[in-house]
């Protein structure tokens, strides 16, 4: 990362890092990829929260960003007017909400999924008096079990129901692949499409998403769009997987040794408030850089501690940067970041306006 | 909970509700112990992060307040002027924090703990030129492993060099119990308060906490000062360790389910970023009152997936309670908390003042 030496002393701890130059080049990186293949991208905003870097994912080429809660975007919206085309890729439920969602249409060009008549129900009721019909898509479970239509077949009633229900047209297909799953992506989505177009009704967009596959993407070529989040900044899970290595990693947790109670422990000031408890999989909770003999073996709250096989070489007040394991919810875990790159002299603090965003 | 029908129904989720009375049980019941015992109480307001419940624990009894990090009691100190006895207990490292507490010294009365010379001289720097000493503990590792002095003789030679040191005054022994040790507390603290003492240094505060073993806190006579903080509101990891019941847990997640995608499956709008991925050697991720069968198997950012042996029995747009692992990480994730009870007649919106402060 290019902050320099003076620039990390003189940082309070603990601290998210963000270094623009490196976020710019894994930004890139895909969009050259999607490029290649004919794939749109549209960027999951969850992992960073800040309109300063969906706008340089929109400059990169993105046709549009993707956000989790009707909060979230609401945020983003207010803080980026190039900001101009929403999917909302959840289940939108309850009159508050659906309020909301009326709004932010008239501001910008939304979408949203549904994976069943109760949700797309909600969304008639709330959109049929609109100036302008609500775009949604039916959201397909094809291996990862969480939500999503099962089968193609419920796909296409899903479908039919949105195209013949008041307020809203139906705007394509959208899936979260299961892990290394481009082979059912393209199964599912295929036969799902071949009978929704056998209806007379087109499939506009097919959506697809998920940093750890998205240099796969291309081999689900029935996608029309991708919808990668955590390869703007990297992380330990993904380094783990093989996609990145440290250098890409553009987001770290800055923190300070407070304590060194054992010759092969010591503690820092950062633990789950900042780190979160994410393992991913992992054993430990992030990767200490140019430390692989270190493993961040628990956290507290404010604590996390470190234990080495051999001495720990660390005294209290040395600062230590670490890889999370998952960047994204790192992101939300504090009220600003601080920026480097892009040309400036010093670091600057950023505030996480989409941060803490649930409902 | 006292929460009406009503009054979920008009809540939008996800939401973190708080029962007062609840609450108010927890601290009396606690309190009551300690008053039995002689044991003075110090409640550790991570759990809560909220002025008007310290307010209810200070009127319950308590002496003062635990906080872990210098901002996280600079937020307290500024939501009530009841609030004016703090802890700090965590090493404080680095200049713009030592200005911090300084500042924060001339407010309140104020100590802190540490378990280095390092930690020890840095105070020392801050606090020489200051009206008032500042109050230090040495901290002492009893079994937990995290940060403090190792040994008696440790503590020993720690109080002598703090009890030298301009600008700061000895202030007594902090320690946080291992699992079920009592009796590893008692015998550490009688040997260095022994050792202590015989060098004309008087002890004056000898403080323990942690909710888990709180009712077993007058098994260290020695100890003078107990610092429970999860209590206030219990959580699932407290129920699981038999310390109170589902009816004990002031602190519920109102979540409501988006999708019922298989049978026995359905989707809440809670995740991780709400309840967090925190274990505490459980297994899921909490507890859906009324529903023993069902088991929150899975968190994404934005989604919870609850499984059944059997039908899940819910559709899309109802709402569950949850009772979290960990209640104190659930606060922290939060903007506003809402509160009912204490005579209210409707909830209340009350703002989380001390969350997010990790420096």
């Amino acid at each position: 990362m290019s902050f320099s030496s003076e620039d990390l002393a003189a940082i309070d701890t603990p601290a998210v890092l963000i270094d623009l130059d490196v976020a710019r080049r894994n930004i890139e990186r895909f969009q050259h990829y999607a490029d290649q293949h004919g794939l749109r991208v549209r960027p999951h905003i969850k992992t960073h929260k800040l309109p300063a870097i969906a706008e340089m994912q929109l400059a990169a080429g993105a046709v549009g960003i993707t956000c989790q809660k009707v909060s979230e975007a609401e945020a983003m919206v207010a803080g980026s007017r190039a900001i101009t085309d929403v999917l909302i890729t959840y289940n939108i439920v309850g009159a508050e909400k659906l309020e909301h969602l009326k709004a932010l249409a008239r501001k910008v060009t939304l979408s949203v999924v549904a994976d069943s008549r109760a949700v797309v129900d909600g969304l008639s009721g709330a959109f049929r008096g609109e100036p302008q019909p609500l775009t949604v898509l039916v959201e397909c479970d094809t291996g990862a079990n969480r939500c999503g239509v099962l089968t193609p077949e419920a796909a296409e009633a899903l479908a039919a129901h949105i195209h013949a229900s008041p307020g809203l047209v139906f705007g394509g297909l959208m899936t979260y692949p299961p892990a290394g799953g481009e082979a059912a992506v393209e199964r599912f989505m295929e036969e799902a499409k071949s009978r929704i177009e056998a209806r007379g009704i087109v499939v506009p967009v097919i959506t697809s998403g998920g940093s750890p596959t998205m240099m796969h993407a291309a081999e689900a070529p029935v996608t029309t769009e991708y919808r990668p989040g955590t390869y703007v900044y990297n992380d330990r899970s993904l380094v783990s997987r093989g996609v990145c290595g440290w250098d890409d990693c553009a987001l770290n947790v800055l923190a300070t040794v407070v304590s060194v109670p054992a010759p092969n422990r010591a503690i820092i000031d950062a633990g789950s408030k900042t780190l979160t408890s994410d393992l991913l999989g992992l054993t430990g909770y992030g990767h200490v850089l140019g430390r692989d003999d270190i493993m961040i073996d628990q956290l507290s709250e404010e604590h996390g501690r470190l234990v080495s096989q051999g001495p720990i070489g660390l005294a209290v007040g040395d600062k230590v940067r670490i890889v999370p394991n998952h960047a994204c919810v790192v992101t939300n875990m504090v009220d600003a970041v601080v920026v480097t790159g892009d040309g400036r002299a010093t670091p600057e603090k950023w505030p996480i306006v989409a941060r803490g965003k649930i409902v």
